[in-house]
């Protein structure tokens, strides 16, 4: 199931698609989004780092306004996120990052993520910023942390006619395994603290 | 009606109110939004800064899949936001702000901020960041530029049951005015760079 945001659901038969808005988790855990949410409000409450999801941008085309009542946005439309969806701040840094998932156990499609994202991701990284990807494996269970400089190339590479995935041996090899925790779920700051600080 | 800076309200018939929910912008130029937005928008042409404005938050109840064509979203509502509207770069450091306007001549009504955005507001500056608020004047045609930990000890005091609302003139003195400029319509970078940089 392919939502407007760009992510896939987690249907538990692929070949089933159940006509519903809302992923489905049914015995699978918490998705990637819920789990870095998560983690996010662990990492505030501990006083560790200040980093939220982005809301989901939504074009609003028609709001009702009841008397006495709150109003009602009764026509309105995704649209495409113009940066990635997580940003913040960790010991003075700006941090910004992606999230996505896929359920491929060979790749990772590089459909998952948007031109634009890629282009916000460069400017980060020039003006000085710490930037990421996480991305998820969900049916091998397993959750990477990769730089945005290694994401590159492999951008380039698809835009010059090569390659439409990154092998998920590449992403073992040159990302960061981050595994998975109760409280913290998707501790990625323990992998800044690796790299950056 | 008291002026205390000169009478460079904007307003045609400053006594006439209109009874609505929305700014009133018409024949006033853009909303302070808008300018904003046009900013940022202009600051990352020139490649200077990387800040955005947040999407509104929308909490998504009812959506509709029309076979071969876009989700409609229809039945929504307006969320109260946790954080600021913009966050973003600069010059290697995480910046985050929010912007106001108000139609008082004499104060900023404190009821424009809400409790969680001081409270985010005070973990950005803790954590590292750099916080304020760009204040507009709508009527007087000013905007202002002030730190957050200028705001904080008002907020304070209202709390503790003292003056719901910030003089204009301390805002004058305590904070930078921002002159209305033609493409980069509010360059609070330049406040910026006198202050940190």
């Amino acid at each position: 199931m392919n939502y407007p945001n760009g992510k896939k659901g987690r249907s538990p038969s692929p070949g089933k698609k159940r006509p519903q808005s809302k992923p489905d988790f049914s015995n699978r855990g918490m998705t990637l989004e819920e789990d870095i949410n998560q983690t996010n409000k662990a990492y505030l409450e501990l006083n560790r780092a200040v980093i939220h999801k982005k809301p989901t941008p939504v074009q609003i085309v028609n709001v009702d306004f009841p008397k006495r009542s709150a109003a009602v946005i009764k026509e309105a439309y995704f649209k495409q996120a113009s940066t990635t969806d997580y940003n913040g701040i960790y010991k003075g840094r700006y941090i910004d990052f992606e999230a996505k998932e896929t359920k491929n156990k060979t790749s990772f499609p590089l459909a998952n993520v948007h031109q634009h994202q890629i282009d916000h991701m460069k400017q980060v990284c020039e003006h000085g910023g710490i930037c990421f990807l996480i991305i998820r494996f969900s049916t091998l269970g397993e959750t990477y942390f990769l730089e945005a400089e290694k994401l590159f190339p492999y951008w380039e590479r698809q835009k010059d006619g090569g390659r439409k995935s990154i092998p998920y041996q590449e992403i073992v090899t040159k990302g960061y395994i981050i595994s998975l925790k109760y409280h913290i779920r998707v501790d990625y700051l323990h992998v800044l603290d690796d790299l950056y600080f």
